[in-house]
């Protein structure tokens, strides 16, 4: 009875190629049955053959019988058995071909292509036979080449040495029977499918863990004597770029000797070995296959005696470069929607479009490896001082920056370092933060390395030193220090990626704005198609070597007459820096943050440069020292910085709000559209922060409006990087025209982490899954996420009108932007560099949150 | 038409004092008003006299004419005017005393005293006059003391030089009729209660700022020739610390010869010069307002030829130590309820019992000023080093230890020392923190003194050096840094208080745990009554000096072998210690914080204990140095600490939990109640991270009970010091037993300031009223507030007994102990010396909450 009923379940299971297209659906039969019942109904030659479902598979691996399978592909006609997952190119076996070959049934096939041909069928099951169900490598033995599809001819005692040899290894008989063969490789295939390793890569990959796998049996299809016959793949673009046309490869059948050498192998060769007609039946299949589905494939065929027989497709891998090409080309041509072609790109793998990249197939000698801070490559020569990079742009060479760990005062040589890297600190640490804003490429933590600052060298750890002459290469993509110059490939926008921007720039209704704190970063941003520039850190305008010594006299300052002297020095340099900014952003909004840092910051570091400011200064360095002192902070990142500045040192704010409301003057006269200028307080926790920094800047205003004898509009708003600022929003939004959340400061805070020491420890937190990401990369949704609804929901309920954004590093991470658009935000705020992932990702979080979003709509 | 209508309202803002208690409400006329009205209503002897109610003074004193009066006081007797406010003790001038006096009139009043004795009586009323309406000082020329109830002569031409001074100095004669000078002395009463100084007085002592006054006119009184007369004042207890007696002081009317040298002005004598019948009289009146009112009263009193007067009452002034007494004592006569007697003492008054305190009139040589930041006071030889304090203490001596601040290697030293005093810090900083916790006097951020560590001297801004050899008192209640010795009030803790915190643990519900680190903190947390440790910060464990070495040795340890090795060593100090403790508590909760500082805090510093360490370790000064390095983080705070420690080296958390374990194992061998420890970890943010820790301590539990043989039970809790431990309450709730807020890390990480370091501006933030109040010392209820209730919400409503408790410094705030009882926690947890404080603001906050809770309850 049971018996009887299993068998009738597996009947069950399996569904014919040629069925129809709704019979075999990829939840059940998997993604390649699909697609060949798909090109079967579509009325294209394909080889005939059947679908097992992923439960029938599975149960077969559990030890249930094996059925009888229908005709096609009929019983005794030999079998290639192909793996059908929900989801293609998640590795695993992926197929078996010869299945019902023996040593005492090759007769017939014999007849048809010749015996030592028949032979070396067989030798190549036996031998993928043994790989797969045993793990055991015979084909050296053999001379076979598994997954190859050349001929092979085989003698008689040839494949005696073979089946002895099976049996010496595994205990037993190669198995004589068809029946027997499927059911080892089946069990084998799901075994593979269900191992840790591949579990791993499908988890890795996002990729569903344990659905699955179905298969697919076909007949194996051979060649007659007459004509052309051979195995090819045909993919109806470039996968390298995208371009349409014809590329691929075919390989004729041929006869290799045996025991062979695997340089004897055919090559594979151009497509052009085919006849135009088969050509042009290629691409009837590919418009086929692209009116059915909507996107560009890859179609594997045999060539029988001229007669074309199709063996699977599926859409061309690609690479980011190619994915947006044949997106845009595909809904150019109507063959999908512009929506559907938005969702097809993952926001993320533009970065490869904006920076150099390393040749995929450049030599590379890696001295070490560390973690990958910044994309993009650059070759440049060592230097381990800020000074010495900012000497070789001057004299327009390119450096690689070196260094421990960076800080501010590297900030400068940052810019013009070609790539920087840092023995030290993590994904979070200054390096990484500051490159990445900058779109430089950098690879921190790069551990094996030592400097020898004595001997001006860099050590990496199989005792190979470095010097000023010599030049590395950083490969910020994949986290590698090679010895010398590799080859790169060029960034480009192309005119797909642009177009693709254009549409998301139709659909999204989140605004993307640039963190910019230069007018070289705003003309990035202005370039990558920014709305605006949501954070301008003005404390960077500071650290140029014409200005760090009046920032410092203005530190040091020991009474209000000097500090007030040093402020009016800076002034007009503020105003300069507002004046380019807003000329470049003609049109758009600038948010510009006061300064934020602890004021200790900007002091001299190290003996030697005390001492020469000391000097500059006309001071006792014992007295310069004494004060810097004074302002030691043993949290910098919880103390006397943002808008505690403003309330506390009120003259800085002061200086920092005329320099802006002087440049809008300046920058509208004569202008159509005139500049509006935001100014943002950070690091607020308490309304009556706000309050007294509000009245200093409104006075500084009617003052300049006096003075200048013009109007000029500014709106007042606030940062929100405190817990306490979140949950008092309803008080803040009261008197601010704007929040803009300041997610890397409010997400070290809601952890009571910073970022700059959770470099030590954040990879093994990851690896443990305390964190299920670096919540310093992607948003924490549970926690600062849920401050984010807190405040937003409290500020808009007190202030309608109020303009919500973001402008931490989230603001470039696209699940970060779906966050901020569930939440009501107004835009959000990135580095220049990742303007365009934020524009393609704000249109898909748009798609997404529609509910009439449907791929196809 | 509005003329008669406004003099009919001021006839209604006057009452005669007689008139009944219920029509002398405090509300209207001000509490001196009401209090005559409810003696003369007891039956009392009282002046006669009427009320001007708050409405009308007000009315009066913008230009309002003055009403007529009505009997009594009479149309032409002369009158005392006194300030009747809403609450008494806040300042502002008194009382005006013979107005309706004048040089034409002074005739009756002559023929009863005599004609230099009314002479002199106008001349007082002249000179007070002077001083309240035009803020002019006439004394030195009249001779004449204001408000001195002395009784003076002046003849004719000395009157006569003190009108034609008044005229010259106001350019007006003085006023002739009892309206005019009622008029002025009432608009410039009212104008000198509501001028600015008065204010910020009321503002100051948190009381109403513009409410009243209302004013009290009563008939002057005189003595006749016969018998006794006098002014006097009778106290019905010793005010200084509230033993019930008679006190207070009587000065019988006596001539003074003017022009009067204020050295022959009569001394007020003790009360022993009355008769007895008088002394019964006082004490008939004092104990009629005892039960009229509940409280014990300071009666002013005239004796006129005999006869017994009352002019005013009001409760005793008292310190802390005088209101405990006299509220137990009215308590235990039935006078009061025991909740009203809970009530009228303020928790943080306790203070002054449970530390020494410079006595009031001691003489004081300061030489600088600080912050006060742990109350008491204490004297010893100045030493710079926690050695040095440990090297007195050890000799017997007190030693005040002077430091620029303080670390955790200073703890032991701390403990050791008498005192001590830091040039650098805020309330909030380690010195002070770690003092208050102690109960050690302290005072930080003097930074008028500076330290000469090379010459061992302590420099003050005056120029003054002082050595080792030199003894300071600091003054840890006033902030006051004191040279030499000073007579110092020892501590008590009397039996009235005693009693009274008997009461308050009746009728509380919140429990009231100690922080304790050490079995020193313990054993004074139990005498001190505590319910339980709330908090025992292992940490301090290992500064010992037998230990720290070995710990060192753990952290630095270059292979998991050698940190096993080290940590097994550590293992029986620490089981050592929780025996110990186990001991002290026993029968109470006692819950220890796993690890929690960075281990950086536990390496030495600077160069001579690096060598020390290293010379001891037998490894390289540059090693340890380098390895120190590796540790260095840039924001300690949020690094890695905490539960961090646990995670990423579990062996330190395994060695901790094996000690309690072992420790309660060893405690509960034949005792009744067995331990049940909790243990607790610090710093979480994320749900996995208890999890991951969870599972290892419950792993070493089970080993334990394995090896001894014998069951225990423990309770696995979490500190809640993020703000998103306490977003996601929920999750940890679901496998913690208790939930303890770490409200000093959630307030730095709430608002984004560091305890270190917002000394510098916290001062400046409370003044511009940034914050109400320093964030650190009362709780934040709007913002970190909130955050524990979104906690105890979320966790209550997912494991219904989960214990809620908070640790921080907070635990000993009244305010926030009485917001921890409206949030529904069990516990708070303080300093050992907050306790007593702690425990009757928990009873004080279960009868604010009590919907039945009335003053007289």
């Amino acid at each position: 009875m049971e018996t009887a009923g299993v068998a009738e379940q597996l009947t069950d299971g399996i569904v014919a190629l040629d069925s129809g297209i709704d019979r075999v659906p990829d939840a059940t039969y998997g993604r390649r049955a699909m697609q060949l019942a798909r090109m079967t109904g579509l009325g294209l030659a394909v080889a005939p053959g059947v679908a097992l479902s992923f439960d029938l598979v599975r149960r077969l691996a559990e030890g249930a019988p094996f059925p009888e399978l229908p005709e096609p592909p009929g019983a005794d006609v030999p079998l290639v058995l192909r793996l059908s997952p929900l989801l293609r190119g998640l590795g695993g076996p992926d197929s078996l071909t010869g299945l019902g070959l023996a040593p005492d049934t090759l007769g017939p096939l014999g007849e048809r292509i010749g015996a030592d041909r028949a032979r070396g069928q067989l030798a190549r099951l036996i031998t993928d036979f043994a790989a797969l169900v045993h793990g055991l490598d015979l084909s050296a033995l053999a001379g076979v080449r598994p997954h190859d599809g050349s001929v092979i001819r085989l003698d008689a005692d040839g494949l005696g040495r073979l089946l002895s040899r099976y049996a010496d290894l595994t205990g037993r008989a190669f198995p004589g029977t068809r029946t027997e063969q499927l059911a080892a490789a089946v069990t084998a295939m799901w075994k593979a499918w269900n191992g840790r390793s591949a579990r791993l890569v499908r988890l890795a990959k996002g990729a569903p863990e344990q659905t699955g796998p179905g298969l697919v049996l076909q007949a194996m299809q051979f060649g007659g004597a007459a004509g052309l016959s051979g195995f090819g793949v045909f993919e109806q673009v470039d996968a390298g770029n995208g371009t349409p046309g014809r590329f691929g490869s075919f390989q004729r059948f041929r006869d290799v000797t045996l025991p062979g050498d695997p340089g004897t192998a055919p090559p594979e060769g151009p497509l052009c070995e085919l006849p135009p007609s088969v050509l042009a039946d290629l691409d009837t299949a590919g418009a086929a296959l692209t009116r059915d589905a909507g996107d560009a494939f890859r179609i594997e065929f045999a060539l029988l005696s001229d007669r074309l027989l199709l063996l699977d497709a599926m859409p061309v891998r690609r690479n980011a470069r190619s994915a947006v090409r044949i997106a845009v080309d595909l809904a150019r041509q109507g063959a999908i929607s512009r929506e559907r072609a938005l969702l097809q790109i993952e926001p993320k793998s533009l970065i490869e479009y904006l920076h150099r990249q390393v040749a995929a197939e450049a030599p590379r000698d890696v001295i070490a490896a560390g973690l990958a801070a910044s994309p993009g490559a650059a070759t440049g020569r060592i230097v381990f001082t800020a000074g010495e990079a900012q000497a070789a742009a001057a004299r327009g060479d390119h450096a690689v920056l070196v260094r421990g760990e960076t800080g501010p005062e590297d900030i400068r040589g940052m810019h013009s370092a070609a790539a920087v890297l840092t023995l030290r600190g993590g994904m979070s640490s200054h390096a990484a933060v500051i490159a990445r804003g900058m779109g430089v490429p950098c690879v921190v933590g790069a551990t094996g390395l030592r400097i020898d600052l004595a001997g001006r060298r860099l050590l990496s750890a199989d005792g190979r030193a470095f010097g000023p002459d010599d030049s590395l290469t950083l490969d910020g993509t994949a986290g590698e220090v090679m010895a010398g110059p590799v080859d790169l490939i060029a960034p480009e926008l192309t005119g797909a990626l642009s177009d693709l921007l254009g549409w998301a720039d139709d659909v999204r209704s989140l605004g993307v704005r640039a963190n910019a704190d230069t007018p070289a970063e705003a003309r990035i941003a202005r370039d990558f198609g920014v709305d605006g520039i949501g954070l301008c850190r003005t404390e960077n305008m500071f650290f140029d070597a014409a200005r760090i010594t009046t920032m410092r006299e203005m530190i040091l300052a020991d009474c209000p007459e000097t500090r007030q002297a040093a402020l009016e020095r800076l002034l007009p340099m503020q105003r300069a820096d507002f004046v380019e900014m807003f000329g470049i952003m003609r049109g758009l909004p600038v948010t510009i943050r006061l300064l934020d840092p602890p004021l200790h910051e900007f002091l001299p570091t190290g003996p030697e440069e005390t001492a020469e400011f000391a000097r500059a200064m006309d001071l006792p360095v014992a007295e310069v020292t004494a004060r810097a002192r004074d302002l030691f902070e043993v949290n910098p990142m919880l103390g006397m910085r943002g808008v505690r500045l403003g309330v506390v040192m009120p003259e800085i704010y002061e200086m920092q709000a005329r320099a802006i409301f002087e440049a809008a003057v300046e920058v509208n006269r004569g202008a159509a559209a005139p500049v509006v200028p935001e100014v943002m307080m950070p690091l607020v926790s308490a309304f009556r922060e706000t309050e007294l920094v509000k009245d200093r800047i409104d006075r500084v205003a009617a003052a300049v409006r006096t003075e200048q004898g013009v109007d000029f509009q500014y709106r007042l708003g606030i940062m929100v990087e405190t817990p306490r600022a979140a949950l008092r929003a309803g008080d803040l939004a009261a008197t601010s025209a704007f929040l803009s959340f300041g997610t890397n400061d409010l997400t070290q805070m809601t952890y009571g982490l910073s970022r700059d020491d959770a470099g030590r420890f954040m990879r093994e937190y990851v690896n443990l899954g305390v964190f299920d990401e670096d919540p310093f990369l992607s948003l924490d949704v549970e926690g600062v996420g849920e401050l984010l609804l807190i405040a937003s929901r409290r500020g808009r309920a007190r202030n309608p009108r109020l303009t919500l954004g973001l402008c931490g590093e989230h603001g470039g991470d696209p699940s970060s932007i779906r966050f901020c658009k569930l939440a009501g935000f107004d835009y959000v705020s990135c580095s220049p560099f990742r303007v365009p992932i934020a524009r393609l990702a704000a249109a898909q979080a748009s798609l997404l949150t529609r509910s009439s979003a449907e791929p196809d709509g």
